[in-house]
């Protein structure tokens, strides 16, 4: 714990829910004073940018309930208790798009939104990909599109992506 | 409305908090059952990367209290009610690094956590800057860094820069 810390002093659990849990801490200021964070507790997630062998981007859209709208995103899941999450990223993206991946790593890690939650998304980029039936949760009602670079560069410059991993992913496949 | 909707038959506000508030929303889903979905509901927030005549980044270290972490990130802050983003863009560049830019313009907007959060976050590159005071809010504790690009690059490929807006707003910079 450094001087820049912000130790609780009183915790009250808002919520817990079926993702996310909500806590409210009364902290310790560096100057001594208090002040309240409300802290959004999320079990983390997973991403995959895929590239097929056409270089093709396989690209998820569905409703998204929080921003009430349509998004266009690449397969990303949250990881289950304890799951490593290569585990989730190969699950995901075989459940939503069908595809297996012969490789697959890691080329990033951060917080979605630090300022209210602690979400850490983890971004795998997949190749080698095989086709196959893709198997969607109970809830889960989305359709794959596979879009180019190119075009998913410009859908970028445009503002038609509208999701941060996705952003960030397109981005790193274009600066790789 | 389309038929991919979620309309909400019910919904329970859980939480009215400082700077979010949480809701339970039961939807109908497209096969006509039902499902919860939560919502965290977030006033919109606004991020700058701001380039100096040095080609320097201007960096904010602070404790985040979500993720438990020290971070180091891009100046960015909530809009305040019916604010414009470009209006909070100026405002936080100069409280938290004392820069006002001559130029500010839009390069991307998109949802940080779209799985439960409607938070929107728009991205601005800031140049022209001169120096100023800076102003940080009580509750700010905060120090100001700056960075060379190929330094924050070097960071980004490391997994030293664990901040979503900032990963993707050094990659922005260097897709230029």
């Amino acid at each position: 714990m450094s001087a820049h810390d912000e130790p609780t002093l009183n915790k009250k659990n808002i919520y817990t829910g079926k993702i996310i849990d909500v806590q409210l801490h009364e902290v310790e200021l560096p100057d001594g004073k208090t002040s309240t964070r409300e802290v959004v507790k999320h079990p983390g997630a997973v991403a995959v940018i895929g590239l097929t062998d056409e270089e093709k981007i396989p690209l998820v859209r569905q409703f998204r309930k929080a921003p009430e709208e349509m998004l266009l995103e690449i397969p990303a899941g949250k990881r289950e208790k304890g799951e490593e999450p290569i585990t989730t990223a190969v699950r995901e993206l075989q459940e939503e798009t069908g595809y297996k991946a012969a490789h697959l790593h890691e080329i990033a890690q951060f917080y979605t939104s630090p300022g209210f939650a602690d979400e850490l998304i983890s971004v795998f980029l997949a190749t080698g990909l095989q086709a196959g039936p893709s198997q969607t949760e109970a809830d889960e009602f989305l359709s794959v599109e596979e879009w180019t670079l190119s075009d998913a560069r410009a859908a970028l410059r445009e503002r038609r992506l509208r999701d941060a991993k996705t952003a960030f992913a397109i981005q790193a496949l274009l600066l790789r």
